[in-house]
């Protein structure tokens, strides 16, 4: 079934909102109920959840277990994925501690920089290991996704290290442009774009929002 | 004119992509160089650049002066954007460090948390408050943007209080889900969710990227 990203990133997000509802057991939820705690449109919730084979009950809704239980099933994988951060720096640890406290099945399970003193360091509870050394780890450990911190100088050069050495996603925090084959998803995380595109439609009103 | 987000972001996308082009003076560039970089259609960089009144040459493309000079005269906004930071952690930190090192209209002039020791700090260049007088602060500041990266749980409360002091826009970096009214742009950077979105697509490719 090919789904677009964008009821992807939808699915994913109503199943992180429903998830946090403690009393999900019994619970049916509207269409409309979604659409306004994620800022959408009623339309777009019924479609999503139309196209993953779920269909609302008129007057109760969806049931959340069943939703939680569909997009589990098409979200998960059996083994997990194994993620590794590169550069150990402010935002590679927030980013990685973030990870560790998640209810998710993503495992960091190795961290590389290149300075000594973060090398040796453990208090991470993850290795951390000398970012040159990085195409024989992704391997052994067998490292899906890669979570790119470090210099925007060296970005590029990483990302075509990793996915020669079997990386195929790959979440870039740096400003560099990466270009990378096909058949790599990669997600471009830019803060600056973020807070421009924030800019322009505060004052820009009556646009809607993303 | 009415954009859709979208293009604003693909818009903020091709300014940042182009403005590292150092030779940009004499340059020109087609769409499907620019869909290539930023893997779009370039039916749908024709689309956007269409959006904001700019027609490209058949056989030289589009002036790279000219586009950037357009798109700025969009996004810009002569004031600038007065932006706090909520929470100085390692990720309120590396976000902030992020946005100062940046050449953009975004300026960070406050930071806000609740630890005694980072309020005194002045280390990052600008004044770390007590968040319990944030709303004093926002107004006086007259900030536009707050980032929040402090705890989830005090998320809500937070953005209740910066948008009753004015705030009207928020990069949420928080896990919480934000309830605010229609007129506040908020944006949601949540990590596990893209994180997700690559573990779909990694295991079910040949489905097209974000």
């Amino acid at each position: 079934m090919g789904l677009p990203p964008r009821t992807v990133e939808r699915l994913i997000k109503y199943r992180r909102l429903l998830e946090s509802y403690k009393e999900a057991e019994s619970m049916f939820i509207f269409s409309h109920q979604l659409a306004h705690m994620l800022n959408l449109t009623p339309v777009q919730v019924r479609r999503d959840l139309m196209l993953i084979g779920l269909s609302g009950n008129h007057r109760k809704g969806y049931k959340v277990t069943s939703l939680l239980k569909l997009i589990d099933k098409l979200i998960d994988h059996e083994d997990g994925f194994n993620v590794a951060v590169v550069g150990l720096g402010n935002l590679g640890s927030a980013v990685l501690r973030f990870i560790q406290r998640s209810n998710s099945q993503m495992k960091v399970v190795a961290a590389f920089d290149i300075d000594q003193t973060k090398i040796n360091d453990a208090s991470h509870g993850i290795p951390c290991y000398n970012v040159s050394k990085i195409s024989y780890f992704i391997q052994k450990m067998k490292i899906d996704i890669i979570i790119l911190t470090s210099s925007s100088v060296t970005a590029q050069e990483v990302a075509n290290e990793v996915i020669s050495a079997g990386v195929t996603g790959i979440m870039n925090f740096t400003s560099a442009h990466l270009d990378v084959p096909d058949r790599i998803y990669l997600k471009n995380y830019d803060i600056i774009t973020s807070l421009e595109e924030i800019g322009y439609f505060i004052k820009n009103p009556l646009q809607g929002k993303s």
